[in-house]
């Protein structure tokens, strides 16, 4: 299946590459890996971190059902699932690859015949507006996608501007012709999620309106600005939660050809002439702030018809971006793998503001960019490992702007905090640490944040890391780590405050603000504090300094930890692994620690109880599917067997990344499972972001040419490159052999060409 | 009981007079007026059409109970009644007089002790946060209110400034101290209707967020910024109705002293020193756009802590706004009416926007008004009668704002119709007609909105009355009547369509749009499509041209008519009253059926089906409480017994206006009951607004002197007034005798003096 879609996706993009004149990497991209199973991602049109996520959503599962949490929905954190048979319609807006989400906000559907407002069910997809639709009848392109809705052989096409999604319905039959415009949809959706649904019919081919829901973010609106390519005739709604004051208040008949529609769950229709077969185009901008923004944003983006000018115009931005590396493998499958790596990168956190730089802070105020682009989505727990870490590299300017972002963020938060997960001007508090300071810190570090503004970043990260009341933080700040007794994750936030503290004392060493440097590289020693010497493990300890009897290692539910067991967790000290290493007893018994960890078996019990975590992202215990070991494989490097590094990071390529819809072994998580895949293909991974610092492993390109921003490009070699020949011999930056297990910031954006000489045998350490 | 409370109010407010060199016309207020039984004014502290009514809520009882209409929830329009025996906290928006209502945002209430978070209950007010109160302890003043809380025995006292509400609690014990603030309640509120509520702790006196409810509003939003006098030292909150999102969700405890509280029903409070006895002041600020447009309200109003120095500037900015009329009436209970009356008047629209001009459309979107103060609070089906009308003499400035109000609403509705009942960007749709159109078309007609504003607001007028799909319009411009079977109170639609009709033609003339006005001058003719000429009575007709079978001009429900029966609806034909007249046989037998209106008895079965009247609203079957009939003592005039007018009104005013908290016979109607009180007490009335005639009735004041903007004053003189002499031998203007029983705007606008010989009998013609 896997070498059939790649072929597929090869073919049907070749038409691009000729009227290009760089190479075509958009050819490469397969927006439907990840699609199967747990990877969470969308397969829907997008433009590089483009606000509108125009994509098909095969199911509604609720959130909640009867107050209690559905497992089933979790499948759906982006709308779509590969294996489902049916699609509801095309909404939006979706986050790439999260494990907990929200939006899927305004679903456009078209229909034929008779009206139908309820979407029916996926057995009999005929009961209701959703449609049968099959692979065969797909695909999926950066900032294309197509589909047949077999119900009413409809062809559905769609691509996007930054802020415009832009849909093409082409029509095989003759009958009434509808399009259903839902407000009601939405992802992990539930009872008292939506709290408002707007909708205002401008004119007869214009709509406006907005949706505002409650939920992971407690006060979101999404305003949306929409246009017919031609007038309907007649049009109408239904609230499906109809308010008991609206059953009071009786006026004149306001469901059919009345342009105002409000409710909890407006679901809209449209009707449009029967007799002609025309296409019917719709686009629709969303805006932050306004309807008024969101109609600005169409006049600015896409104030024509030309479907096809928007999506060349897309893969164009797609292919530039895609370009800033220009990377060689044989294998083909792995240049896909590769590229749409790359392309899940790409796609978060996103563009949040209007075109004339008009954003809803985190205020809820109207605010206006200068000088920036504002963005939202920061899954940071995940990102700032890998993701951020590659922008850094390969997007600096962007990921300056992301940094304002968080700024701004900080600056109209009521904490004083950069966020900790945030979306759409909302901080959902998800997962734990506060781990923007590793963002800003790695910026500063590496220089690519400087002056004032450095400065200003380094007093609101540590303003940060001083809010008391923040998830057992008053407690870590007082006795050094967060006892288990009042605070369920206990030794996670230990660890990564710890990490999270090294960060700012590195920015602030770099900004020679010696008091704050102090400060924090003193907390970054508080990892040392849950350390278990008896069991060799991190371990949950009381405020009172007693180690908690019932422990675990392979344990996660009540053990302290989140989203991970002591085996994998007990690992993150990612700034200062040789310490820790010494205190687990040393070189050799770490490495043989490690080897068990990649070799043992996880017992079900444990596994099914761990969140996010999926059977296909575990290798032994160590768990690729979830972030919290991302930067494990790489600690070979500081034992005396650093080709196991090399030998594992080849290994997890091969498993967890796959050119097929089921090819991601876990969520990727806003691009950090992506992100993970481009720097170890790369042959180099930040292990400590801050620390300037990136270990070596095996690179999996035969070459590649990274294009920085400051003109330079990093040429990397992979010398005798094949899939056996997975240890490095040697190392050499610009014909220097490198005497370590690392290279440096300075040194990647010092450009030239970085050597590994590759081996089928561990004959030699670089 | 009415004369002890003007005494009250009297002596009370003495001490103002000496300080101001102007006649102390604040000393007749007396906002208790119409705040028992059905008045629906509220007593709280407010300036001149302030957009904050900082008023005490004596109960919350819920609009809907199981989804069904609760009747006990009228009484609560204003929030306050006057024989409830507890306050539950003190809100800061509130409508005056309406039959229907909203708001009640943002409640402060303080309490000592054991801290509560529920209200509790009116029988036992120590179960909750409420408190009981004595009349004896209270005290109403244009701009102040206080009030002994009795249960903590804390002294309440209130001021305002136009978007700031300025609180003074004295505390007389020692303990705990709190101050709740409750987004949950509202006035007319159920299950439901809060869709958000939203509070940020900005430091430890500055809170900001906002409430968004649906409703009779139904995208509604209200944002404040509240500053405390001194910091609390603790704080918390509670959502009464979690969402069960929240409930999986579980963080870091976020109730207690976490600065961010989100949530449907959110209630705060915050804690004091318990050691200290110093008055807490607490200044709220509103704005219909965000937050820091109230915060910026603060500023620019309210920035100091001088709660005497606000108090005077309010009182004298009510001062200056009553003494546009300086009236002269022995009985002091007359001059309490007077200017309680004036006060009603003034207290709506209005004003809705921050400090900077911006305020929310009914578009959704922030606009800023350019060059005019923008209002809402529009509750047109009341206020076209006579309190626009009295705003086109005494305010026309301000009248025009108004209107520019209006027609920013239009520019801003989808539909590019006027507003018909609108409040805070919202369009209620409340009531029937389309009488923005006789507001503009007064002022038009009298040359108080002229050039192209006119002509543009000549085009909004149209436009709106050509909305087919609006509320049997349709029907109405195709056949000439509402027919009966589409569409409930059919014949007062035709009716009232027909004078707006006659309004924009009135409007059309003016400008010399021949055009528009043969259109609607044409429209305005349907009202003889209703009659029936073998009744006598308008009567309800279905499309084909039949008269519905079962009519009953007693009754109400089911006969084509909303808040009246026939025998008063047929009257209503203001615009030609003489072919009225005529049609329904003549002056003689005219004025005998006015007779019989006047002095025949309503059973109650016909009374009590009528919603919006109430038994002491009523004379005879002339209803006096609700406004269709408001010109029907004036109906006289076309008869050959002017002098019953005079007697009729005169015995109106001293039935239904008394200076005492039940003196209104009805709801207030934000003015318009007040505003015909001040027509009538002058001597003549607005039967036809946007015809430039008031006809003369009995004056019930000895002098007054309207002090006009464009710098002239009438002078209206009764020679011989008394209680006995209501009959007007003649009237002279400027000495010259007025030959008809009307006078027209250019004599008003004019000045000079309207003098009226009164006699006890009926001996002459005027």
């Amino acid at each position: 299946m896997r070498n059939l879609l790649a072929s597929i996706v090869l073919i049907s993009i070749a038409a691009i590459a000729n009227s290009q004149s760089r190479p075509n990497y958009v050819q490469y991209v397969n927006p439907l890996i990840g699609t199967r199973k747990m990877g969470h991602t969308y397969p829907g049109a997008t433009v590089p971190f483009g606000s509108v996520q125009l994509s098909p959503d095969t199911d509604e599962e609720p959130f909640l059902i009867g107050g209690k949490y559905n497992k089933e929905t979790y499948r759906y954190c982006a709308g779509y699932q590969f294996d489902d048979p049916t699609i509801v319609g095309f909404s939006h807006t979706h986050f790439s690859g999260t494990g907990h989400s929200d939006l899927g906000d305004i679903l456009i559907m078209p229909t034929q015949g008779v009206l139908q407002l309820e979407p029916g069910s996926a057995d009999d997809p005929k009961s209701g507006f959703r449609s049968a639709f099959s692979h065969g009848n797909e695909r999926a392109e950066a900032d294309y996608y197509r589909v047949k809705l077999e119900d009413d052989d409809i062809l559905a096409e769609m691509t996007a501007t930054t802020r415009v999604g832009f849909h093409r319905y082409t029509f095989n039959r003759t009958g009434p012709r509808h399009i259903v415009l839902d407000l009601k949809h939405g992802i992990y959706d539930y009872d008292g999620k939506n709290v408002r649904t707007f909708v205002r019919v401008e004119n007869d081919r214009t709509i406006t309106g907005f949706r505002e829901t409650t939920g992971w973010a407690r006060t979101r609106t999404v305003y949306f600005a929409l246009q017919f390519s031609k007038p309907f005739e007649s049009y109408g709604y239904k609230d499906f939660d109809p308010s008991p004051y609206r059953g009071f208040w009786r006026k004149f008949d306001q469901s059919k050809n009345f342009p105002e529609m409000i409710g909890k769950q407006v679901r809209a229709y449209f009707d449009f002439d029967s007799g002609n077969k025309d296409p019917i185009e719709v686009k629709v901008a969303l805006s932050p702030v306004s309807t008024a923004g969101a109609l600005a944003n169409i006049k600015s983006e896409a104030p024509g018809w030309d479907f096809e000018a928007i999506k060349r115009a897309g893969q164009k931005a797609w292919n530039d971006e895609l370009g800033k590396i220009d990377a060689k493998i044989d294998d083909p499958n792995e240049m896909v793998n590769f590229y749409t790596a790359m392309y899940h990168a790409f796609l978060s956190p996103t563009v949040y503001m209007d075109a004339d730089g008009q954003y809803k802070g985190l205020d809820q105020n109207n605010h206006r960019a200068a000088g920036f682009t504002n963005y939202t989505t920061f899954s940071l727990w995940d990102t700032y490992r890998a993701l951020h870490p590659f922008f850094n590299i390969v997007q600096p300017r962007r990921n300056r702007d992301m940094i304002r972002s968080m700024i701004g963020h900080y600056d109209q938060s009521v904490h004083k905090m950069l966020p900790v997960w945030s979306h759409y001007a909302n901080e959902n508090w998800c997962m734990i640490g506060y781990h923007s300071v590793s963002v800003v810190s790695d910026a500063i570090v590496s220089g690519n944040l400087t002056g004032p503004e450095a400065n200003k970043a380094l007093d609101a990260m540590a303003q940060t890391a001083r809010t008391k009341y923040y998830d057992g933080l008053g407690d870590y700040m007082r006795i050094g780590y967060v006892p288990v007794e009042n605070n369920g994750s206990s030794v996670s936030k230990t660890l990564e405050y710890a990490y999270d503290d090294y960060a700012i004392a590195q920015a602030a060493k770099k900004l020679g603000r010696k008091d704050v440097a102090d400060e924090f590289a003193k907390r970054a020693g508080n990892w040392r504090n849950v350390f278990d010497p008896s069991t060799g493990f991190m371990r949950p300890k009381s405020a009172d300094g007693k180690f908690l009897a019932e422990f675990d290692p392979m344990k996660t539910e009540g053990q302290g930890f989140i989203e991970g067991n002591s085996w994998n967790y007990s690992l993150y000290v990612p700034h200062d692994p040789a310490a820790m290493i010494k205190m687990m007893g040393g070189k050799s018994k770490f490495a043989a620690h490690l080897d068990e960890l990649f070799n043992m078996h996880l017992p079900d019990e444990f596994f099914a109880e761990t969140e996010d975590i999926t059977r296909e992202g575990i290798i032994g215990g160590y768990v690729h599917g979830n972030e919290p070991s991302h930067h494990v494989a790489y600690l070979y490097n500081w034992t005396d067997a650093p080709w196991k590094t090399q030998e594992r990071v080849r290994m997890i390529l091969k498993h967890q990344y796959k050119a097929a819809p089921d090819g991601l072994g876990g969520n990727d998580d806003c691009g950090q499972m992506s992100a993970w895949y481009l720097f170890t293909a790369l042959g180099f991974y930040p292990v400590a972001p801050g620390s300037g610092e990136y270990q070596l492993g095996s690179p999996a390109v035969s070459s590649a040419v990274i294009r920085l921003e400051n003109g330079r490009t990093l040429r990397i070699e992979a010398v005798n490159q094949s899939d056996k020949n997975v240890y490095v011999d040697r190392v050499e930056l610009n014909g220097k052999r490198v005497g370590r297990t690392f290279i440096t910031y300075p040194e990647i954006a010092g450009g030239g060409t970085l050597k590994f000489f590759m081996s089928s045998a561990v004959d030699g350490r670089q």
